[in-house]
Order: structure tokens, then C-alpha cells, then sequence
């Protein structure tokens, strides 16, 4: 099956694979040669092998910039060869394809999904032959998603269902506890660390709006005297933007991804604070 | 020389410039300037500086996952700015562009190929000049792609010549050899290893059919009681997948590459197991 | 704003962004959500952090090798979130979109540019709203450039400015020294290194005839007669290329980036030589 007359779609890719073997690059013929005229972007493949949670917040951060119309291949895959499920959902903020195992979690809950295929029978036709055990992204995940971007409608390939029945990844989220003097502290978990060394905080701008409206101070006052306790630094204020603050000194601020960030201006947050994806910073006033 | 009205071509590069310079980018600007409507592929350019067996295996596993009229692009090149040939290859699995220094020898076993084309002086138009010492893959292999992918033929580049003719890479081979108690051993060199510290060795299904049949062994019976000797871990079997056996464990599997492969679940076999390209495994029952 | 039926047009990206996170990917996602038949070629994302001189080098090396309607997108950018300038810059080259922070300084010298357009507030409805404050590669520089491929005029971005007049980077430059015999000595700065350990360095052909022709040496005598010292290396001749000297042995040659270049054949020159980007070398007599 290949389309010769078919306009351009944009497909994106997220994977643990990196760009070292030829795995991406084998899984892009699969999708040129099924449609040759797919705009295929690399989204990242230096996810932390099989690391599923961080797929997953990576990708919910980016989808919001690609057009409503894109299909986003994920395939971060610790099950493959396994029984897990490989599904479709079609949304208001593009289309996803990836294995059933959770990756799907944080990109959902900012989407409206009224339908998800749990592919079946249906898509053998539709998949590269024979399937190996060993890369679903080439076999499955590739030629499927070429031929989504061809006009293949989800329902041929499989059985609907509720997308509420998808795995769901247990998420690491912010939650109040108390210091030994008794005041409220934000425990606030890191997602991921990013290549200039910021670290990606779980805590939402509307979590921390809840959190200190409760508290009953302002947004102003919030920021302005919000103490930050990340690693080995300690300081106080959210910022705007780097410039805020003098070169090395650390910072917190609302990133780019739409979550609390910490980084060390014209510095690694990471290496200098001794700060790791597993840990938390710590939030009180 | 310039073509407007192109259809779209793929063409796939292969280098060992890696991706922190911007060899890549310019190589593609050559092309995109020639024929405006290709389609770039980066197979891998994280080949080990030089190392030509090792770009030759990993296009050898690409190949068949590509369109027939895909363009292979080609610069492992040590011999750069000596006389060394370029040639172009068309095959019934694509065309190969390549410096004629033996990096074609794997990919060429698994196609058909009538004839080969040695660029000659009839090249000139098509080259970008003056032809620097140190960059042909800017100043010859991209530029004649991107004509190629324009439609000019090959026959026009240069003398055809015997593909027999072409420069051979001598590529490590599994054999029998015996163990200290006399029983038959199979030494399988390890090809390369991959991003996830699995190793990819030479042993095809083929030769592995060929050498338990000789033995008297059937193919279940041989996947079942292979013992495997690699660097410090010894099991028994070949395995299906990953989950066919417990996280940290290693296993050997047929890759998706088309040959066999070592792998710890979860974990780097070339770490744990201390292994490298250079050494080898080995099977016996 | 999005343009259906736009011509292919051709996108260069530059940053410092790396490609283990996402934010390329979001820039492109950017770019064809606005112009979707664009070609977007990677220069490279792996300048140093906010390394600007580094990112004026690599650019001025590469522009000469892509067709001269391309857009070069620049995001090096240290002072993002601050008062700094965005600048569009037309030139014979090519269409450089960058902060106003020195990064265009090497390629604009390669260039004939009658103009540069700072972006104002006829802007606004091209960028990505609500603007952040520390991604302006995807909220400002990637629209822009989407824009201009999908033909927006430079001129309604903003106005007009005198190209002398954008921030200049204080460039380092080869002078004349004595040596402690008295000798002239040439002292050659280092730019950038690049993936192979090759050291790339600030003379160019033009400054090297100039300086030998001083001396009263013609040119074929300087190339065989000059004395590098390049970190622990001393040796005699400025060659074509690598195959000019044994395997492990060091060299000077003009490099494919228009400039003198330090390389060890087959080997590592920035780590055998002990040299960085920010050394120098000697040439003399």
C-alpha cells in the first residue's frame, strides 16, 4: 500500500532510540515509503531509555505548538514484544499513536479525546510484515502512522473504546506537608532535567495559584516571597527570566513548558544545586 | 544546474561527521539547492570516525526498509583528497554513492547490481567548484545525489564498470573452531554495538541454520540447548524478545537488523558484559 | 495566519538548544504550523551554550553553500527575556533572522546588505502570543521566519536601520608579533573545534598572502617553509590535505570553512595538542 497523491502531513517523532544507530532514520523510510510526502519532524529520541514518564511530559509540553492536524508517534516502549496494546486517539490537539503502557498520560489530560482504537486485526495489513519481536516502532508504530497521514481513518484499524480505559502512569505530583516548625511546605517533584542543566518541575501555574490563594496571600506577594529550596541552593522569589537575577545565581521561574522551572543563570542548575530527575525542591514562605 | 519542477526524491546520508558541526547541514544545503524538493533522510552520522565496516553493516541493515529509488549517500571516507574513486551504484534496492574504499561490500551482497559507474571527468558540470581536498562529501557526493535525484543518469557521470571491480572490505565471518575438549565451537565476531549497549553480531539465521544442521541439530532443538559464551556471562538459549526473560538478564535474540544480537533486559550488555566491536562471542552445545 | 499554497522555502537552524530536549522540535512545529512546505535544514544546535562567536564562525562558514533565498535562523541568544533587539537582515546571501547581540557579525562580512529591519510592534501579529519570557526561539524568531517564507515582507516587521548599525562582536583576529630572537611571529587565534578534534582557526588565505608577501616570501615557498607551533606540536608546511602526512602526524591546511585549520591525521588534534578554542597558535619563519 502506498499513496503517490497525497498532501504533505506532519508527523512527529519521540523515542528512546537516539541518533546514533539507524533506528530513527529506518523508521522515517517505512513512513516515505508508504507517504512520500509526510513532513516528518523529530520532536526528541534522547529520552532516558524506557523512561515512560518522561516521554510523556516532554511530549505534553510540546503539543501545544504543532498544528491540530499533526500525528505524534511515540514509542517509548519497555513491553515491546510483549502483549501490551498499540493504540490511536484521535484529539482536538493532534492525533496520537503509541504502545498502551501509560506514555499517553500528560499529553491526554490536556487534549479532548472522545474515542481511542486499540489496533487489532484489522491492521494487519496495514503494518510491515513480518512483525518482529524486537522493534514495533519500524513494523507497527512507523507504517501505521504513515498511513494515518495517507487518510486511513482510525476505526479501520482496530476496535474503539473508552479512552479512560488507556493505561494511566501513576504521575509524580505536588503536595503540602509541614516543616518541623509546623508551617506549610509545597513538596514539588522534578519531572526532568533539561540539556542546559534547568530542571522541569511537576507544579502547575494553576496549582500554585490554589496553593497560595489558600494560604491567603496574593499572586504578587507569592512570588515576591516565595522561599525556594532546591539541592544545595536556597533563595527567594520567583522570577521572570534569567536577567532577573546576576550571572550564577539561581532562579525559579515559570518555564517554557508550562510548569516551575530552576536553573542557574548562565550555569547548570543541575550539577551545581546536585539535583537529579528523582528529586523534589521544596516551596514555603 | 538547478531543477525546479523536481518530484520529491529520498535520498539517505551516512557519515561519521557527526552532529555537533555543520558538515551535515551544509551537505544538505548543496543538495536542497540543487534539487529543492528532495527528501533527507539521515541514516546515522555517528559511524566511529573512519570506521568502514562499521557503515558498511549498518546500511546494510537500513537498505531494505527504504523505497527502491532511494539514493544512498555515503562519506566514510578516510581516503579523502587522495585518488581514490567515487562511485554510483544502482541496484534493485536503490542507487549507492559512495568513495569506492570497500564501504558498499555488505549493503551490495543483498542487491542486484548489473553495472557501477567510476565518476570521471564527465562529472565535472555536476561537482561543486573548485573540488576542495578535505570535503568531497559537500563538494562531490552531495552535489551528484542531488543530480541523481534530478534525473540526470549515472551512465553520464563516468566509465560503467564491473561492480566485481569495486573495492572489497575484508568482514569478519563466523567459524567453527573447537574447544578444549574437542567439541565444535562457533566464533561469531560482533559487528558494532548500539546506543542501548546491545551487540550486533555477524551471525545470520542462514549460517547459524547451516551450521546446527551440519551438526544434526534441529531448529528448536538448536534455540533451545545454543549455549552462549559472551565476554563475562555464559547462558543457554536464543530468545524470542526481551520479556522472555527477567530484567538485568542477558539473552541473545535475532535482531532486527537480520543478524544476532546480545542484550541485557533493561540494562547494557556491552557495559555489563564488558564487551566491545572488536571482540567476538561464542556458541556451542 | 497560515499560507496553504506557498512555495517550498528553505530554513536554516542555528542554536545553542542541543538536541536531547524538545525545543527544536517545538520550533519546527512552529514554522509548519505557519508555512508547512517549508524545508528546514539543522545547521547545528550544538553551539556552546550562549557561545555567540562560535555561532557567528560556523554561519559565515556555511552560507556560501545554500541557495541565496534561504532564511538563517539564529538562536544563540544569552540576553532572552531582556531589551535586546530582533533583527531581519536581507542580504545577496541570504535572509539572516537573529537577536541583535554581534551573532551576524562574521557572515554580514560576507554579505551585501543594503539594509536590516529591527522588529517593532508591527510584529505582534506574526509572533506566538502570549510572547515568553525565555523562549523567544519559538514565540518570536521561528514565526518570523515562517512569515518571511511564506513571503512577508522584512519592512512591515518593523523599521527600517543602517546594517552598521547592529551590535558588533569584537572578533579575534591574527597579528604580527615578535618572537624573542626577533623573528615576526603570526598569532593565529583559534575559533571553534570541531567534531574530530579539527582546530579551526581565524586566518584566512586573504590575511596569510598579505603577511608572507610582506616578509617578501612568494606563496609556494610560505606554504613549505612556515613553522607551526600549535600547543605541544611544532612541524614545517602548510598542506592540501591529510593523505599529505603519515598516519598520527599533525598538520596545517585550508580548511573547507575558508580557513587555516590543525588536524591530526587520523587522530585527535585538539586533544593530542592540548589546544581549545580559546589558545592560539604561531606561525613564523
Amino acid at each position: 500500500l502506498k499513496y503517490h497523491n497525497l498532501a504533505s502531513s506532519l508527523i512527529t517523532l519521540t523515542t528512546d532510540f537516539g541518533l546514533t544507530d539507524t533506528y530513527v532514520g529506518v523508521m522515517k523510510g517505512v513512513i516515505l515509503g508508504i507517504a512520500p510526502r509526510a513532513q516528518i519532524v523529530d520532536l526528541t529520541h534522547a529520552i532516558a531509555p524506557q523512561n515512560i514518564l518522561e516521554a510523556s511530559a516532554r511530549l505534553e509540553a510540546a503539543i501545544d505548538f504543532f498544528p491540530s492536524h499533526t500525528l505524534h508517534l511515540v514509542v517509548v516502549d519497555p513491553g515491546v514484544g510483549s502483549r501490551r496494546d498499540a493504540v490511536v486517539v484521535p484529539t482536538d490537539k493532534g492525533v496520537f499513536i503509541a504502545p498502551d503502557n501509560g506514555v499517553l498520560t500528560l499529553p491526554l489530560r490536556r487534549c479532548l479525546a472522545r474515542t481511542a482504537v486499540r489496533l487489532g486485526d484489522q491492521a494487519s495489513p496495514y503494518l510491515r510484515q513480518p512483525v518482529s519481536a524486537t522493534f514495533h516502532g519500524r513494523d507497527i508504530f512507523a507504517p501505521i502512522a504513515a498511513h494515518l497521514a495517507a487518510g486511513v481513518l482510525p476505526e479501520s484499524l482496530g476496535d474503539r473504546c473508552d479512552p479512560r480505559t488507556l493505561v494511566l502512569l501513576s504521575v509524580p505530583t505536588p503536595y503540602e506537608e509541614r516543616s518541623e516548625e509546623g508551617r506549610p511546605v509545597l513538596h514539588v517533584p522534578i519531572l526532568y532535567c533539561d540539556h542546559f542543566g534547568n530542571l522541569i518541575t511537576a507544579l502547575t501555574p494553576a496549582e500554585w495559584s490554589a496553593w497560595h490563594a489558600r494560604l491567603g496571600i496574593d499572586a504578587e506577594e507569592a512570588a515576591a516571597k516565595a522561599v525556594i529550596q532546591a539541592g544545595s541552593g536556597r533563595w527567594k522569589g520567583i522570577r521572570r527570566t534569567f536577567r532577573d537575577v546576576e550571572a550564577d545565581a539561581p532562579l525559579a521561574y515559570w518555564g517554557s513548558a508550562g510548569r516551575l522551572e530552576i536553573a542557574i543563570r548562565e550555569g547548570n542548575a543541575a550539577q551545581t544545586l546536585a539535583l537529579t530527575s528523582r528529586a523534589a525542591i521544596y516551596l514555603t514562605f
